[in-house]
């Protein structure tokens, strides 16, 4: 096994790009067909583009809003930072509002706040680099989650992963798609399955390609397929990411992660959630505090915009879930591991988050 | 509660069509925005559209093979039944190869040789009517299982289905689908969910299509939000239908059923299988003795023939899972209900079959 793991070779893709003028945004809506960078130069349009996921991804949608909040600076006139954060109140707001599940979002745009109120009259300067501070510090979670959690697993497992939690949804690596890297590297991991994820197909238009373009080998299942597969025994850890973990350990992430937990949990199988401490929500108790985003049932009725269900079809279209602490066998964040998650541990390690 | 049921109004749908001349399949791949029958004057021709899915469903797969035993006989000279079951066997392997897992298809397939090897020079009549005979009884059991299943069910019960095993899937009114007819005419059924059932999309192109012919209101969800539903308690019953009932209970059915019971079972939910007896195949013990068909990974690459997933990548495509009888409470044919099956009460009732 070789721990070193070669970081060009394994993280090519990057979903937000800065330009210094605009804020350049790969189009994930058009993936994988087409690679296609949507340039935002106000927050508004930022605004927008989180919420028709032109950026998805609970670390990336952070990192978007963060330079949103550049961008709006650009229309604001004021002598210090206390200043500049009341006239920029508004339009971090309409950031905030663009997706209400994760808590990265919110995060991102509370420390920007805190760095403008901070600031004298280099509120502007101070704007940009808390931005890229929140993108490097993001990119270098990533790495040292990829390690921590590669380190759970035995050579030559197999991983089913869900949803697209890989360079694509943060400034680089991945969380959970991190740890796959980290493992393939390593040798650790020797079998990458990832499902569809419906509606929005992260797994089958964003994770394999993302996975191809890093040659890494991977395998489409549909989403239903994952207890066939989990009893069939190839696969050892399903690992995901996660929109919003609670103080008890509860996991808030794409919808489908729940039912992932329960079925390798009756097979014996383990479960990872893989995720930024700023993912971390100690102000939230557990899941049943979570507003869970449904979005519009429009999403199922059709595939890459043809329509494949009868006119006049309802449908549901919860797009988050919640996994309960009891589920899951360890949180890996950037801070540490905590395994059996439960309130005690999540306070030990995030107790002054 | 009324527990007549007006079948006319509730079972509108027929996807087999003998003309005395030609087998009419409903096309079932270009559902719902087309409704096209599709005439087989061949027995080839049928065992083609059974392989491409034109006619998809356990029961439904054995009337139309039957039927396209008839339609071989055309092409057969014989002085009595022998003689021409000697003749049509090469017709009737290719009709039974072209399905490998719903038991139904050499159940049916199994009868047409009975009734032909009895026969004498009257044997092209006597094929003829052993197939209706066949198509009659499917759409009797298919009522019978419906008012047995739904008596299961406490009055504004939810449930969720799976796949499509209604009128499109039986000669009519639908096995699962039946229960949730009869259920819904009856009051016992106030909620029906029907999930996508990917990489097909029975669910979403033809469940609840099916079930808007007849008024009755269906919500659609994602094949990975079924266990946040469960969850959320709108769903007391999950209803599925069955491709073979093993001697133990074991039950293999679409991609997905497996997943769906132990959800249901960690939810404390309930799990009805319901197929008509022909499903009951005795001479295998239990699940890990079936045959599971994987079938083209095309078929997770694209939506209605629309490429949603990158060049290269790979897929794996089984079709059917085993869902063991101890996640199962109860199985309904229309000899009568298991519950908690196992295999001395599936020997009590399918003993001799």
């Amino acid at each position: 096994m070789n721990d070193t793991i070669d970081y060009a070779r394994y993280d090519r893709i990057r979903p937000i790009r800065w330009t210094g003028e605009a804020l350049e945004l790969l189009d994930q809506r058009k993936l994988p067909f087409t690679t296609e960078y949507v340039a935002c130069t106000g927050s508004d349009e930022v605004a927008a583009a989180i919420h028709a996921l032109v950026v998805r991804g609970a670390p990336a949608i952070g990192i978007a809003a963060a330079w949103g909040v550049v961008l709006a600076a650009r229309d604001v006139d004021a002598a210090d930072g206390i200043a500049a954060a009341a006239l920029l109140a508004p339009a971090m707001q309409r950031l905030n509002a663009a997706r209400p599940t994760a808590v990265n979002l919110a995060w991102a745009l509370a420390r920007m706040r805190t760095a403008l109120e901070a600031a004298g009259d280099d509120w502007r300067e101070r704007l940009a680099s808390e931005a890229q501070a929140i993108a490097d510090e993001d990119l270098a979670a990533n790495r040292r989650m990829g390690e921590l959690g590669a380190s759970l697993i035995a050579p030559g497992s197999g991983v089913l992963t869900h949803c697209n939690t890989g360079s694509l949804a943060t400034a680089g690596f991945g969380t959970a798609l991190g740890v796959i890297r980290a493992g393939v590297a390593q040798g650790r991991v020797g079998r990458v399955y990832a499902d569809e994820t419906r509606p929005w197909n992260q797994g089958s238009r964003l994770t394999v390609w993302e996975l191809q373009q890093d040659g890494i080998d991977a395998t489409l299942i549909a989403d239903a397929a994952a207890s066939h597969l989990l009893r069939n025994g190839e696969v050892e850890w399903v690992v995901v990411g996660a929109d919003r973990i609670c103080a008890n350990g509860d996991v808030a992430n794409k919808i489908g992660t729940y039912q992932l937990a329960i079925s390798a949990r009756f097979h014996g199988k383990k479960f990872m959630v893989v995720a930024p401490s700023s993912t971390v929500d100690m102000a939230t108790p557990s899941g049943d505090h979570i507003e869970i985003e449904e979005r519009d049932p429009g999403e199922l009725l059709g595939v890459g915009g043809n329509r494949t269900v009868a006119e006049g079809v309802q449908a549901w279209n919860p797009v988050f879930d919640v996994t309960p602490a009891a589920l899951i066998d360890a949180i890996v964040t950037e801070q540490g591991i905590v395994e059996q998650p439960d309130e005690a541990k999540m306070r030990a390690l995030f107790g002054a988050h």
